[in-house]
């Protein structure tokens, strides 16, 4: 709590405000959305999990065309291999909706991300202020190049005991990722049900269990948010959906008016799209997928929607798009990301001085 | 936010400061509890849901010989007939709890709780300060024959619309209750999953959407809970699992020990010991009826379950017992509760303050 406890982590950052733009993948987190959030005084983070090394190494470069600031760049933690399974039944389900859309048949999918030491590598050289990271801990040696170049390392918990794993790792900084986030679930450490603890429980037992700067996420859209993860005990805040409708992010048109106009109720965690949990808007192919066994394992999943929803996407057809969003969406806004920005430390502010009024 | 609002509500109440203890059913929400909670200066709730109108009297009458100060008095909304099933699956499986207790066989369940006007009639004779309610909204009249008697009514929204529809019912307030929270799930408008919004994104969007004061509920511990609850727009806060470990609290010994050592990745939303869904800590009891259609449905499963809950608790069996517990558990305290109040409203001063220093 207390300002010092910011202050303290925006120099570390190297930052104005410890004000994290969540990494998030699929093109959302364009370099034009990345420079402007840390041109605005914050940290804009690329969400590099699914690109390939030399991609990684080409968002860098744009992004560092466009500002001198710190900026971070994300990955997932290497999963597991992919255990081999059948994956035509859920090629029979997505041919149905593919007929739909006028696409071809689909194809059996890819089961791997691309290899990760690759994208490390990608990282190390792409000299990023920030490396975080999401769905587990990264091997010794691998933390260690980053933090032997003086990369602040940040990982993300869902629960304490994952928040004392990170810590236990040597690294700099935790993402307490609350059960209101959009986007994959980071749990890690036991089945996802064990890391839907909401923002308001999850950051002040963190903040109690460790000893290093916590950094808020889930459900914080505006400065009454932001405040209220500052008296919970955060260092910093991490906001994804807030950030997907702005002009530079690369969401979707038919996605940025659904997060607009979303209803509070109206997200469910789901395995449909990824085959890892993850919290979106429910829609029509959400619901039909429910329960069923032909979800393919992450990554496979995401690889074999990856062409229905991005048809979908350019139709803007959002039955079959895969609708990030937090539970939190409607209060999000039709801005550039500098005045985004601005407006959250802004209203921080006033909603902090109204406090002691 | 801010503390006009805060002051607002609590002269609505008649109270010092609008801390209100939750209310809770199972005898958790002793006459001590209550009135020592209003003596220290918040608001003490009976939970009255199970009780036969000459209980709710007593009660209320015990509560009164131990306090000047308003209370409240809290109802399940009336809950439509419980379909007629078969209870004989679930008589089998408790039966063979039951031999492991030393209890004789379960008998067929009560499938009604107490007549609902029956209640209202006892409530409005004990002419609480505040009437609030849960599950649903009572019909005008019913609402009406408090508001004409100038107590105070609230109602409990787990999302947006239900803060709508409780608004335009004309009720005086909105308990706002967080996807953390401990206990049964409010929600009356759809599908429990459509009501687990965690507090964080929960509050600013209902302070949002009604004119009424909003009372943030679900996973506020301590002062810096509360302090976040202010900044998210909240004229109130409602804390359960916080005033569960109070030495005042009907809480069984072995839930109390529970409470204050559980982890927040260990509660689980379960209908295993009610047939209604609520948050609670996962044991062998639920583990073993997840997913079970044997599980009866409200109030009935309630019924059901009563006599190995009972048991479980008097034996300090934990395996047995309805551990209700909101993700926040983890900072309760051994405490009196008039030092549990003292000690929130200093911790909230404290944390106010810092955020401007």
């Amino acid at each position: 709590m207390g300002t010092s406890a910011w202050r303290s982590l925006a120099a570390k950052l190297g930052v104005e405000q410890p004000l994290i733009q969540a990494p998030m993948g699929g093109g959302i987190t364009t370099p034009e959305l990345v420079a402007a959030v840390s041109n605005a005084g914050g940290l804009g983070s690329i969400g590099a999990s699914y690109l390939a090394p030399e991609d990684i190494l080409r968002q860098a470069q744009a992004v560092r065309a466009l500002t001198q600031r710190p900026f971070a760049i994300n990955l997932f933690s290497p999963v597991g291999p992919t255990k081999s399974v059948d994956p035509a039944p859920m090629l029979e389900i997505l041919a149905r909706y593919h007929a739909q859309l006028g696409l071809p048949a689909p194809q059996s999918p890819a089961t791997a991300l691309p290899d990760f030491l690759g994208q490390v590598e990608a990282v190390l050289a792409s000299a990023p202020a920030v490396f975080s990271f999401t769905f587990g801990i990264p091997s010794a040696s691998v933390l260690e190049s980053f933090k032997s170049r003086g990369i602040l390392v940040a990982g993300t918990a869902t629960n304490v005991q994952e928040a004392r794993q990170l810590e236990a790792s040597g690294v700099d900084a935790i993402v307490a990722q609350g059960s209101e986030a959009g986007g994959h679930r980071g749990t890690f450490a036991g089945p996802f049900e064990s890391g839907l603890v909401g923002t308001m429980a999850l950051v002040p037992q963190v903040v109690d269990a460790v000893k290093l700067p916590v950094i808020a996420s889930g459900g914080i859209m505006d400065g009454r948010g932001i405040a209220a993860a500052r008296m919970l005990g955060a260092s910093g805040v991490q906001l994804g959906t807030a950030f997907m409708t702005c002009r530079e992010a690369g969401t979707a048109v038919a996605h940025k008016a659904v997060l607009r106009g979303a209803r509070d109720d109206s997200m469910r965690i789901t395995r449909a799209f990824t085959g890892r949990p993850g919290r979106m808007i429910a829609n029509e192919f959400i619901t039909a997928l429910e329960g069923s066994e032909a979800v393919l394992p992450f990554p496979a999943q995401h690889y074999a929607t990856i062409a229905l929803r991005g048809a979908a996407a350019r139709q803007g057809d959002t039955r079959f798009m895969a609708l990030w969003a937090g539970q939190g969406a409607a209060l999000s806004r039709d801005v550039s990301a500098a005045d985004l920005v601005k407006a959250l430390l802004s209203e921080t502010d006033t909603v902090l001085r109204s406090a002691v009024e």
